[in-house]
């Protein structure tokens, strides 16, 4: 579609013309310069170039770098102008997507609340007399405007998330690690990530896609593990805090909670309360313990030396940790080891955990008047969610106390896929659930009795097996009825004197290791080899050692057969 | 075999009486208490019970936990005695061993020397009038005098490699966390771990499998990822030190070394020099920078309020960590993790790296002028391994300066079977290279090509598959040569009126991301599901879609029709 870029460019900056809402950038790109470039992708599609974000455009949080636009952190004489851009941004540049711009934050990636910024406190965006949550403020508040397509944040504490959930959007905060994090500024290394906020999860999904991956020269990255879930279960185990878990909240969001709860229910999730109190615990290390030596190891002296610079706050908290002592750290990095195993048995059997994304909605006077304490609640669900390395999807589960309520979906390291998949179903849209997964799988084809909702079927989805497609296999087999329960088919290639059918199937994706089990559990006669496609692909699939029982090729696949078998008992 | 356990307590002891080294032990049991226990294994054996390490003796480092018995860590005031031995002397306890004893060792696993403990200096067990090297001092010197089948140690920069060279013996140091490390004193907590001392490599291998895996209680435990590669390649590529990095090793080591270098490529290793600066700069974070920090947040306070129970140098080393600010542990465990990432690229390609297991063999003269200097010298090529999350295993080889030397593979983290498959080439003794492997593996049958030696064997060997054994299937199948280049077979079952016949083929084990791997690869009309083998049992194994060529059935097996093959084209 020509011009599409362009044209979208000129749409962002009628919109930022129309919201005024210029405390959320710290720098806001010339529009001829984003025009410019749109032209340019316009021009690359026209020619047929493959661009999957060409036509978008999104914002970065001032402390991830752009090349050629100044980084700041919220903090002036800070800035400096890298000539390469995070890979993050890289990424989605060369995908096609335009950057706008540099968006406000909580100095230094620290605070929840919006305020915390020598460039102006931001304002919601729906809701102008109440905060817009940070740290990730102005990106939040640019993507709930319309204003840009999606955004990128970071998330040490919640920064990912508060916000998302005081905008009305997305906010999805992956496992540390699995997007680099050169080139963004430090607030505390060992748990900070690379967020992305959304109006709705489809519109994350790719963004995400494109910039989760290692990049060789980032000492801090992860990659996913080969036996990591590409898909919630269809009925997955939600775990909900017990009422003291909820004691923070105000009565009208704990309404909401548990209608969002409700709905989970409805949508076929087992419910389970639990009590969160070490996970609680185990937050309170992030500020009140010796780990606030993170932040005073990434800009402590920094601030000390420039502290007509610094947000009184922020500058309050670093100046706390400058006595930290080494061993001190030692003992509270052991006691967030001794808590992530904690969090693990309490994600034994629980494929996600429910909360709600903050507990209330303040306005700036709340804020004005006690910084660190109303700091201090809202991070009451985020806090302890790096540290424990879990990741976390927060999406917007209707309104309280007269503005947009959240909750946030939190699942074990790795486990982004699943997360994404329960938050949609959440929001009723589970679109985000099908398609490819975040961590790449391998194809598996599936013809019969392991279709969805046939009775082999949960042997996929315990292995965390993601449904992709309907497919057709190119007409060169035949399929049997073998003898016994479940009925289930054998398919098998066609004889050099028989005529094949194209048999009717499902492609999966399944992590290497889940494919290796399953290929060990199989049971006689099915076997798992290569499988011609109608298009002329080749897929692993099922196929069998031995033709048994009566041929139903007739019927091009199972669920024909089981129809018209059903048809034939009336 | 009755009578074994109580044979084997009554040498012990008879040995212990023959060698006067009553330095090596804190805490040496009386011969009845464990004579009668040994009794006690006897007659479980006789009933009829499978106990593994019924007959075997083993000693346990004064650092780790045996219920009943005093724990010192070689510091009287210290002391405690546990009702809960740490879970790795349990589960050999389990198995049928018997412990000894508790050994001495530099106090609070600290130093490399042995000679840092107010229980005595510890004297080599070969050449007494050199140190036997530590911490774990004492349990070396028992395996090598032969009074103990085996040993624990620890091992946080050494402890397990460099005694093990200086007494002639192996060492095996896991990678850090699959050995839990509860009940265990901690010297650096980041990066203690459990050991094994043996006379040989076959003797370590079962001790090794049955105190590797994790323990619910924790938190520091780590379990194998499902892609972990069971064996070495047949032909490894092995990386050793350039001239500079052999630098501070003794001409006459250097030569031993150069020999042991010589017999890997002997034996088929690629050899290639390479720059191990980094890792030595790695290295001087321990001891020389902030992580200093975690010794002292382990035992310095104690250590501060007991100086008179205190050894000299340990002391001093603690003392110098007290000032140590959190920041700066931040900083050195961020560059910590960027050292990482370089020995990573080091090993991209290679399979191990092979080291001196240490540069010399000090006198005790040579220790008491430069106590400080003499340790650091010492702990050279094993300083960094720990650190940057390697495995080692020190192997005797040869000998240099009069006395015995040592050498040490060094593999990345998991790869703990590799780097014993490789140590076990060096010793011209792969016998530990076959069989079971540390980490669980899914066996995998195979018939035609991907035999030992044949052309697609290497597909196998590339996803760190590791052969176990020859089988035969039960005789219900029947073996087709496969059109076109590289010769291989089809095999399929026998149809209702065919005769079967008990193939020959090799048992192979591979992780579950290996094997799904090798699914998805599979090219028509080759498939994998489960084979019958002749004593009944199920495994997953090579099948065709498709019975295409020649039926070769009569000769049982691939090798015996590729023979016969052979024998009609003289």
């Amino acid at each position: 579609m020509s011009g599409a870029a362009v044209a979208r460019v000129v749409g962002a900056y009628g919109r930022i013309a129309e919201t005024d809402r210029s405390e959320a950038w710290i720098h806001l790109r010339p529009k001829a310069d984003v025009e410019r470039e749109a032209a340019a992708i316009d021009a690359r599609v026209d020619a047929g170039e493959r661009l999957p974000l060409a036509g978008t455009v999104f914002a970065v949080k001032d402390n991830i770098d752009v090349a050629g636009l100044p980084t700041t952190a919220a903090c002036a004489p800070f800035a400096y102008t890298p000539t390469q851009s995070s890979p993050a941004v890289a990424r989605l540049v060369a995908a096609g997507a335009l950057v706008l711009g540099k968006t406000n934050l909580d100095q230094f990636a620290t605070g929840l609340v919006g305020t915390r910024s020598p460039f102006g406190a931001v304002r919601g965006a729906l809701l102008p007399e109440r905060i817009s949550g940070g740290s990730s403020s102005g990106s939040a508040v640019v993507v709930a405007l319309g204003i840009a397509d999606f955004a990128l944040g970071t998330d040490t504490a919640g920064s990912g998330r508060v916000p998302a959930m005081f905008n009305g959007i997305v906010g999805v905060k992956p496992t540390v690690g699995l997007i680099p994090t050169l080139g963004v500024v430090a607030a505390c290394r060992s748990y900070d990530c690379v967020s992305v906020f959304a109006p709705t999860l489809a519109a994350a999904q790719l963004p995400l896609r494109t910039i989760i991956g290692p990049d060789s020269a980032d000492h801090r990255g992860r990659v996913w593990p080969l036996d990591v879930p590409l898909a919630a279960p269809a009925a997955p185990v939600i775990a909900v805090p017990d009422d003291a878990g909820l004691a923070p909240v105000s009565a009208d969001a704990r309404a909401a909670f548990t209608a969002a709860v409700r709905r989970l229910g409805q949508a076929g999730a087992t419910i389970t309360a639990v009590d969160i109190s070490p996970l609680l615990d185990a937050a309170r290390l992030l500020y009140e313990g010796a780990l606030v030596a993170e932040r005073y190891e990434a800009f402590g002296a920094f601030l000390e030396e420039h502290p007509e610079a610094a947000d009184p706050s922020v500058l309050s908290i670093v100046r706390s940790a400058r006595e930290v002592a080494g061993a001190d750290v030692i003992r509270d990095q052991d006691r967030v080891l001794a808590y992530r195993r904690v969090a693990a048995r309490l994600f034994d059997g629980v494929d996600a955990l429910l909360v709600p994304t903050t507990t209330d909605h303040p306005d700036f006077a709340e804020v004005a008047a006690d910084p660190i304490g109303v700091n201090s609640r809202l991070g009451t669900y985020t806090n302890f969610v790096n540290l424990l390395d879990l990741c976390a999807v927060s999406v917007p589960a209707g309104e309280a106390d007269g503005g947009p309520f959240g909750v946030t979906v939190i699942a074990p390291a790795f486990h982004d896929q699943p997360a994404v998949d329960i938050a949609s179903h959440l929001l009723g849209s589970p679109g985000a659930g099908d398609g490819p997964a975040l961590p790449a799988g391998i194809p598996l084809v599936v013809f019969g009795a392991h279709l969805r909702g046939l009775p082999l079927n949960g042997q996929l989805t315990a292995l965390g097996a993601r449904f992709v497609r309907e497919v057709r296999t190119a007409p060169r087999y035949r399929m049997h009825v073998l003898p016994g329960d479940p009925a289930r088919p054998a398919v098998r290639l066609a004889g050099d004197s028989e005529l094949g059918v194209a048999l009717a199937g499902e492609e999966w994706l399944l992590s290497p290791a889940a494919l290796g089990r399953l290929t060990a559990s199989l049971a006689w006669p099915m076997m798992l080899g290569p499988v011609e496609l109608a298009d002329g692909t080749r897929a692993t699939g099922f196929g069998a050692s031995e033709a048994l029982g009566p041929d139903v090729s007739e019927h091009g696949g199972w669920r024909a057969y089981l129809a018209a078998s059903r048809e034939l008992v009336p």
